[in-house]
């Protein structure tokens, strides 16, 4: 069914108060009622709400954006918000009252009291590092339990617990100390136990650890959840997986609004936010870009003479800084992403970098052979077909060169590599570019030698 | 340890035929391990694999890169290659056996004889659909079955499967009636048959489905696996969430690449490939970026008079096609992005493009007016600032609907936006901008209007 449709029939079934809604909504995945949720005005949604028990509305307010979070709370009774709290993941309710303002959040935990220590816990991690994602939901066992007590407590706790697939191992000081996966737990004889069969060598990460690491941790080694641990080993909580999907579409969207300027953007901002928070966001890149096209031109002013005595050297301007332009995207690009999913290693860079820049010149000699020739075909001149020929060699190689070597540069400081292809890159590679072109020019055409 | 610690330390057992190497592996995730063969010699190799057990040896190839997993495989016999294939999950297995030579696939699929068919079977789907990426290690219970049977069941056949927290309840003629969680089945009581506490909406995807959709589908309803059905329902296979989460990865790498004319290229192979393969890949894509710029350059040849009078006006192109350059790029990546993430729904696409158009209008008025400022300083010549300040205002709006409408008219076709953002945009935008530069500059410079 359409959402379109969806919507008209719940607003039906709102307005009769028909009694098969239970119904209706028992056959719908909690996310796609958030999406339904959505295109709702605020008054249904007010009044759609009442209709769920607060565990209903727990599953469906953490299926929705956080923003859109927000403005549901605000529709929403102090005690009836804290009671859907309760009932949310404990990841999920920590996010929502970090984006809350702070006195509501502050009034929300004082109502919520039992687990409000723990959620006042989770806030104070940055959002994007494994404390910041982790939640608290997770299975720890004692060394010394037997599997047959493990899989009885599991049954009992299922329901509760965030994902039970692994079971922690922990000592008395709840330091990790092994795991067991749900499927080795149930191939285990009854008696055994935990200690004896749990896998001792298990994957855990620090609670500031980056969540793009973690992500790729995961990742690597096909875990469902990850534990997060203090300093000393202690258990603080799991990222599962579900959370990694949304990181690593996170980070690559991030990545790729970093590369055009749109920088610390959620990508829920760019796509839904309002007029003015954009413009605020884009043109301080569009500014940076002015600047350095003017100094671009400022190169080219010092050839003036040169311009007024060979009117024709105008014409591939273009040319020469959209092959550049070019060649440094996709050397960017592709240097850029080899880094963030691993694949370009810390030691492999200069490697890497080595051979793009043989790259750049076998592209040059070639992309300059084809312009030289085009060139002394239009304007019926081989020698500034020649100029040309040479300035776009060299402007390809110093683009690639440039592509790679400053998202390297910025990676050796620890700065995002992904910030390094806007204007910085642009303004370099066209300077050079025209700089080569205008100086070739001025010492090989005739018209020119004299200037 | 680092992996060149681990290597060497490989390699001096390895020679000694030390006796703690079995331990050293029992402790090392299939994972590190595959990285560490990744830089072993052949010869060292195919030492190392006579050492692991069919079923090791199948652990760590199934986290090597295809392209290393072939090498390997080369180095084995053909009875070695073809027990470790039958260790593999048959998703891995499949996706090796269609990278190898035809013939030396069809003489091991004649070795492996029982798995052959269903290894054949999976073969025969295309790479990035549902098919192509599900395994067929599931586990489906009939609807009759008692929670007690499932557990006991389970119990025994949890190290074949690949995936147990999902059992999949099915009819007779094996069509997918119902889904059961491993944390449902051990919260349920022991009596309760399949069919009774079984969710029977679940979500199913057809084989033949972009393995996009699906990745999108598991992300946003946080599925552990999801069941390929056919076109009667009758399950197939599995997708679980460790290869979508490389689905994610891939896509994204993908995208990004065919943004820059490095298209249909995995990760790899840019990465890592030899130069001649990365030149033909890069190459045409700089061809028509180059025909394109040539073609600018014939635009700017219309106006050869007016260039000749006023040298000056030269010394805004870069300028004008720097920023024309960032607008379109930032717009071209924020709709892609949101439309590959699903943020932007089909219905949703024109009316974010209306937004953009009054975002590029405005846009070129703050860069217009600022331009105008900074070029009539620069020259001593308000007309001139006035020029390029319109010429600006305008470039920079044309380039944030041209940004967003090419990938907007290539989605209509179905057409992946993310091919659009290349030397296309680049050559509409460089030549619309010139094009309005020189003729309000014919029009409004007193220099010029006699021309």
């Amino acid at each position: 069914m359409s959402i379109q449709k969806s919507l008209q029939k719940i607003i039906k079934m709102i307005k009769e108060r028909d009694t098969n809604l239970e119904e209706f909504f028992q056959n719908l995945h909690p996310s796609d009622f958030a999406e339904i949720v959505d295109d709702l005005t605020d008054e249904q949604k007010a009044e759609l709400f009442d209709l769920l028990s607060d565990e209903e509305a727990a599953m469906v307010i953490q299926e929705m954006e956080e923003l859109d979070q927000v403005v549901l709370f605000q529709l929403l009774t102090k005690k009836r918000a804290s009671a859907i709290l309760k009932e949310m993941a404990s990841d999920d309710a920590a996010d929502l009252l970090s984006e809350l303002p702070e006195n509501e959040a502050r009034e929300l935990l004082t109502l919520i009291d039992e687990d409000a220590e723990e959620l006042r816990g989770l806030m104070k991690y940055p959002e994007d590092t494994a404390g910041g994602i982790m939640t608290t939901e997770y299975i720890a066992f004692p060394e010394n339990m037997t599997v047959e007590e493990a899989i009885r407590r599991l049954r009992e706790i299922a329901p509760e617990a965030e994902t039970v697939y692994y079971v922690y191992v922990v000592t008395e000081e709840m330091q990790v100390s092994g795991v067991l996966s749900l499927r080795e737990l149930i191939a285990s004889a009854d008696g055994t136990k935990l200690a004896e069969i749990m896998r001792k060598s298990l994957i855990s990460v620090p609670v500031d650890m980056d969540q793009e690491e973690v992500a790729r941790l995961v990742s690597k080694y096909d875990l469902l959840a990850v534990p997060v641990v203090d300093e000393r080993q202690r258990l603080l909580g799991i990222v599962t997986v579900d959370d990694i999907l949304d990181v690593l579409e996170e980070e690559a969207t991030e990545d790729m609004y970093r590369r055009v300027g749109a920088a610390e953007l959620e990508s829920v901002d760019l796509v839904s936010a309002s007029v003015p928070s954009i413009l605020g966001r884009r043109l301080p890149w569009l500014i940076i870009t002015l600047i350095g096209g003017l100094f671009v031109g400022s190169v080219i002013a010092v050839f003036e003479e040169a311009l007024e005595a060979v009117a024709a050297l105008v014409f591939f301007i273009p040319v020469i800084m959209d092959m550049g332009g070019n060649v440094a995207t996709q050397s960017s690009t592709v240097f850029v992403r080899g880094v963030a999913t691993g694949e370009i290693s810390v030691e492999e860079r200069w490697g890497y970098f080595m051979r793009e820049i043989r790259i750049g010149v076998l592209m040059g000699v070639i992309c300059g052979s084809t312009v030289a020739v085009a060139a002394s075909f239009w304007q019926g001149d081989p020698m500034l077909g020649l100029v040309v020929g040479i300035a776009m060699s060299g402007t390809v190689t110093v683009a690639a060169i440039i592509g790679t070597l400053i998202p390297l540069v910025f990676s050796q400081f620890g700065i995002d590599p992904a910030y390094a292809s806007g204007p910085l890159v642009t303004t370099i590679k066209d300077a050079t570019g025209l700089l080569i072109y205008f100086s070739i020019a001025i010492r090989l055409l005739p018209e020119l030698v004299n200037l």
